[in-house]
């Protein structure tokens, strides 16, 4: 059992989950497939000889059917998204109450718990001091991958050993990837077991027309705004800063577009429409400036500043740099000792000549801690870390230069928001959400479905009203290079430019850009 | 009146905040003085010939005396604190409650609203969108002081020409230093303008005896811990990151102990014992690495440490640096121009033969990055800012170093918790508080008194036990040193290593680096 627990903590460890009125209809629930309402694209079939042709589920009240009792195992993958004990418990009542009898079985440390063999066995008493909480703490949690053969045979051996019936992976898009090979690996070798893949992250990326929202979404960013309108409201009063956060969320722009529509801040770059507009680095930072600049006009020499993680892979310029750098680094692993500012000083001046003339002057344009950052922090592979660049501060040093250049006085102060929210005290809605998705993964592994993905709809209704579907993984997958080889995997999906998200910040930012309307959201109320 | 408003801070409007059952019988109350119950420093009373022999003040339910309306001015100084709003609304009913024909006046933009008599008159229609709302934008702030004659003079002025009964000064140390110069001043001009102070800061270092707290304490610890907890949930869960934390609270670290003692992390320094102890860097980050070391072995490669934003001014030898940099870079104005880390690259070369043999140890010793900040980041008069130095990477990238020549696997990320909290929704208690504290200081005002700092003794009891008293301002200053000369200032509260909070935190520390004894306090509720 967990050490201690705060007033908070403890009284949430009591709060019942809502769940969809049909779910609760559990064990006299019965899957329908529904023929063409999802297909599998065509390049990802070949990869899915079992799967390829899964149809949608949909559930309906049914009879009683003799309950048996199921061993299913469930693993978390990956960064922490508020609310996945809570897949956990629903997943567990629902088995029990499918057949007293049933076990659950948890992995440790993520998928490597699968591929090695480790688990605890889920029981009530330990389990009951994780309902409603935050962090993977219950399980821990990895990256490790199950992909190649020789993983997915241990973990077929693993599922074997144990006799499960069913395995949940609460994961991303890479997770649920993995979990439909496993399914189709399952199949093909004869094995019972059922894969169910639970849509997890605070990215929000993974959505699709049937998976409204990944869980952790609605937390993690009700806590960055709840950061940010307290910031702003600084920023109002004391009127001396712009404050430049770098918020969470990889490659897409979901949680910054979200927190700027919970805050009306001044200002948010959505990397996605950067892409669309082709925009180099210099024309960013200039528009900024400019706008900056007419609020300094009018007596405003203060304001907020949105950029999410991913921004700078999405300006060509600097992507291709970061290219160039990869390429440039792996050539040489005399290269790859550069770990110091010191020794990073004397390389940069051996890697520059490398460079093409673009990105040569990219890369000079860049401070010299960015610059530093380029070619010291590097992944085990040798390769540019994009999520350690401190974006924040590269903007702001940039503004901060062409501010001075024009005379104007200028001061910031650079924030990054993550961990803060990762592993927040879920909200109501993803204590439900995941509660619910537990329960649905339970029913589609009774009813033998294997290769889905747990899908609610309908999820701006009120829970009661939630409608319960099973999405075959393979309808969600594309075909993309991974290290030179077209692989399928689960799409990972950007901020769509024409979506009712992004259209009402497009209407709404001029206003904001001038006139203060910050929101404080405050903390979440429970 | 200020633009939209989150449900949340919508609601918080209409909430009426509990107050004293005393201070409710304004104005019906009699103020009394209590002879010896406090005394002014030998030093300090040459300073003020009119204030020197103020009493203690008390109040009794009294006759009703025959109202008349008061009019009075007040301001913001300094940094944000949750509740500032609420002193301005308590303020506001209390002298309405006196006579309906009462005037508030506001000064915009800090201290320098009255120097220069920047004003806006408080109503209710006005003032009715920031009750109980964080941030100090109704009226501004800011840190002009007022402490020479030249000031002094422009005040009164001010005074005068607004016909100011009182005078009521929301501020810190240094703010309520000006505010007693002020009542002595006026007083000794025949001014009729009353000056109270009312204790504000989130560091909480305006303690005493007389003062249990500081408004905005309480407000931004809870912020401040509820993203701790977070934090410290994640890395049990991830159990890959080392999370490094500093946290704002200028010299003293009562911030970081009470967040140590809200979320039970694994280390957190207290400044005050470092320098109690005479801990050199080295011997400090040895012990922390130890620590580590110890919680490697036992399997738990990560954890939390909590490191106050005041920490190195408290280690001797970074203090002797700091103070040995400020002279030699006051010495040769060029120095002054070093503003880019590539200049400063240069001029690192040109300094260290100028410092002493035991401070260029200390210089050499640093990160790149702490070395460029000590050298870049300087305030208007040349000095090296304390608060800009990123010490949370100053003690993360020095444990790294020591891990890594240990052959030991380590991975940390820094986190600087501060404008997060200044501004957010003030919690019941700070709202409550900070009406009663304007209420008292109508009160004060109305008896005539001057040269106070409202005063609420009592906290920990439910608020209609809160006892009110007005605590002489001189009785509350102590001589120190500031730019050569001898100056009475309203004394900082350090950490009291002997006090019930620190001695706790003893108690209970070794456990806490050890065990995860993580608490995870949550958002606050309202």
């Amino acid at each position: 059992m967990p050490g201690s627990f705060s007033p908070l903590a403890s009284a949430r460890l009591k709060y019942q989950p809502r769940m969809p009125g049909l779910l609760k209809a559990l064990p006299k629930l019965q899957a329908v497939g529904l023929k063409n309402k999802v297909k599998t694209d065509p390049g990802v079939r070949p990869f899915f000889s079992q799967l390829a042709d899964s149809e949608l589920v949909e559930f309906k009240r049914g009879r009683q059917i003799p309950g048996r009792p199921l061993k299913v195992g469930v693993f978390f993958s990956g960064g922490q998204a508020p609310g996945g004990h809570n897949v956990v418990s629903g997943l567990f009542d629902a088995l029990k109450k499918i057949h007293p009898q049933a076990q659950l079985v948890g992995f440790l440390g993520g998928p490597s718990g699968l591929v090695e063999g480790k688990t605890k066995a889920v029981v009530a008493p330990a389990l009951k001091f994780y309902r409603n909480q935050g962090g993977f703490d219950f399980l821990g949690s990895g990256r490790t991958k199950i992909e190649t053969e020789e993983q997915l045979e241990a973990a077929l051996a693993c599922v074997r050993r144990l006799d499960l019936d069913g395995l949940v992976v609460v994961g991303g898009d890479d997770s649920n990837t993995n979990a439909a090979l496993m399914a189709e690996y399952f199949l093909k070798h004869k094995a019972k077991t059922k894969v169910v893949g639970i849509p997890k992250t605070i990215d929000g990326d993974l959505r699709s027309f049937w998976i409204e929202n990944s869980f952790g979404f609605d937390t993690a960013t009700k806590v960055y705004s709840e950061l940010i309108g307290n910031i702003a409201k600084d920023a109002l009063s004391a009127k001396k800063y712009y404050h430049f956060i770098k918020l969470m969320g990889r490659s897409a722009s979901h949680v910054t577009l979200e927190c700027a529509l919970k805050t009306q801040v001044n200002f948010a770059f959505i990397a996605e429409e950067i892409r669309d507009r082709k925009l180099s680095l210099k024309e960013l930072i200039d528009g900024l400036c400019r706008k900056i600049e007419k609020r300094i006009r009018h007596g405003k020499n203060y304001g907020v500043v949105l950029i999410p993680e991913g921004l700078i892979e999405f300006i060509p310029e600097v992507k291709r740099l970061i290219g160039e750098l990869n390429r440039i680094l792996a050539s040489d692993s005399s290269f790859l000792k550069v770990e110091t500012p010191d020794s990073a000083a004397v390389q940069m001046e051996k890697i520059q000549p490398l460079l093409s003339a673009s990105s040569r002057l990219c890369f000079q344009q860049m401070p010299r801690l960015i610059q530093t950052q380029l070619l010291c922090d590097r992944d085990p592979h040798g390769n540019v870390q994009v999520s350690q660049i401190e974006t924040e501060k590269l903007i702001m040093e940039l503004v901060f230069s062409q501010m001075k250049a024009r005379g104007l006085k200028f001061k910031a102060q650079a924030h990054f928001l993550g961990y803060e929210g990762r592993s927040a005290l879920p909200t109501n809605f993803d204590a439900d959400y995941c509660y619910s998705l537990g329960f649905l993964a339970a029913a589609l592994i009774q009813a033998g479905k294997t290769g889905y993905m747990a899908a609610l709809k309908g999820l701006k209704k009120f829970t009661g009203a939630w409608q319960p579907f099973g999405v075959p993984l393979v309808s969600l997958m594309k075909l993309e290079e991974r290290k030179g080889q077209k692989k399928p995997v689960v799409q990972k999906a950007l901020v769509d430019l024409k979506g009712r998200d992004f259209q009402l910040f497009c209407r709404r930012r001029l206003k904001w850009e001038n006139a203060d309307d910050y929101l404080c959201p405050g903390p979440i109320q429970f």
